[in-house]
């Protein structure tokens, strides 16, 4: 990326299931410790992996118009709800303890660089979310895990779902700024090529261990993205902060 | 206000002209030294309380139909230009120096106890703005005065100015929680009692000062509200953080 590109950046906004945080060990730990203290015994792994195998197909069906507007935390319950039966295990939890499972998704860990980098690209940047997640998702994480960012932006107030273009352009569009003085940070390729067709800047940080043996793809940045670092302080410092 | 119905209180939401910031020192203070920078000779201190006074107005053309959905940086621009012409001096200043001075709004100062009491607040409770200053304003104005915000809820988001409904329900809304656990936290009687008729729980926090010599009203709490406080510090002491 040109001096004079960087330069003209004013705000970050990050991905967030897999690029700051590990949602994976998280979920897989919540189940698990679940299903020990009640006595449950299933293949926690594999409903964690299923349940978010199950993320893209249920935004599709909101991207399609075959649901209406529904927040990520309701797609994730009916997800769950699904998952439960087919796992032949949905009488075995109450009512109670599924509304705190499905809130397992607003207490997941960031990757052990996420804070460090954005508390410095903080000093300088407007930093921000731009994640499927719906807002309430997003605060709780943020005020759980710590992460510090200015502002929460979310599909939820865009009403489309990444990659629908109106979810990019709605960061430019609140911050009053070209989409060229915003940059998109994620771990997925897809996500960013989507960005770019939008005039947004582009970062790349890999997350190879996301989907954990799962992992088929996004090891690198497979196009010309505008950055590309190893973690967050390594963004941090190829932006100069 | 029992203890019950404070415990219940999870997020905490400001108005924030005149309630977190000092408006009229900051704008007499950035008139003045353009002024006196540009050889222009003007009231300053009469133009900074004309152009909050253009407050109101405009934003009940928004809220009455007149003018379509125009955030508040617009509004303030064209208050701005009717001003100049008033007084005469429009063509003294150029299209930047324009820009330049609208954006002071986005540059207001905290009142002295605003910093502290936010960041002892954010301990406990979500803590953000409900303003009808738009997104960009509010973030601009929190990244240069250092106000902890975690989100920024603004009437931009609900395409609705306070004192329309829409404005204060749109916060339980993005939050997913019952009204009665949102406080707003404001310097003017009728914004919390406006709130409180959609449920939210009511802290009042006195800004005697916000109009200078101008100042007609809320000098005091008019309303039975939940919480009332000397300012913001007290306020935290008040929420116990």
């Amino acid at each position: 990326m040109s001096g004079t590109a960087l330069d003209s950046v004013r705000a970050l906004v990050f991905d967030v299931f897999g690029t700051v945080v590990d949602w994976r060990t998280s979920i897989i730990r919540e189940l698990e410790t679940f299903g020990r203290e009640k006595r449950i015994s299933a293949d926690w792994t594999r409903i964690a992996d299923e349940w978010r195998g199950g993320y893209h197909p249920a935004m599709d069906r909101v991207r399609k118009g075959e649901l209406p507007w529904t927040v990520l935390d309701d797609l994730h319950r009916m997800t769950f709800e699904t998952l439960l039966s087919q796992h032949g295990i949905a009488d075995r939890i109450s009512e109670a303890e599924k509304v705190h499972l499905v809130r397992a998704w607003h207490r997941l860990q960031p990757w052990p660089d996420a804070i460090e980098g954005l508390t410095r690209l903080k000093r300088r940047f407007i930093i921000g979310t731009l994640s499927n997640g719906n807002v309430a998702l997003l605060l709780n994480m943020a005020k759980h895990a710590g992460l510090p960012w200015d502002m929460i932006f979310s599909a939820e107030l865009a009403r489309h779902y990444k990659p629908d273009p109106e979810a990019y352009r709605s960061v430019p569009a609140l911050l009053r700024i070209p989409a060229s003085q915003v940059m998109l940070v994620a771990a997925h390729n897809g996500d960013l090529v989507a960005a770019a067709r939008q005039g947004l800047r582009t970062g790349f940080v890999a997350r190879s261990t996301e989907y954990g043996p799962h992992q088929s793809r996004d090891f690198r940045a497979e196009h010309d993205f505008d950055v590309v670092a190893r973690d967050f302080t390594h963004l941090a410092e190829l932006m100069g902060t």
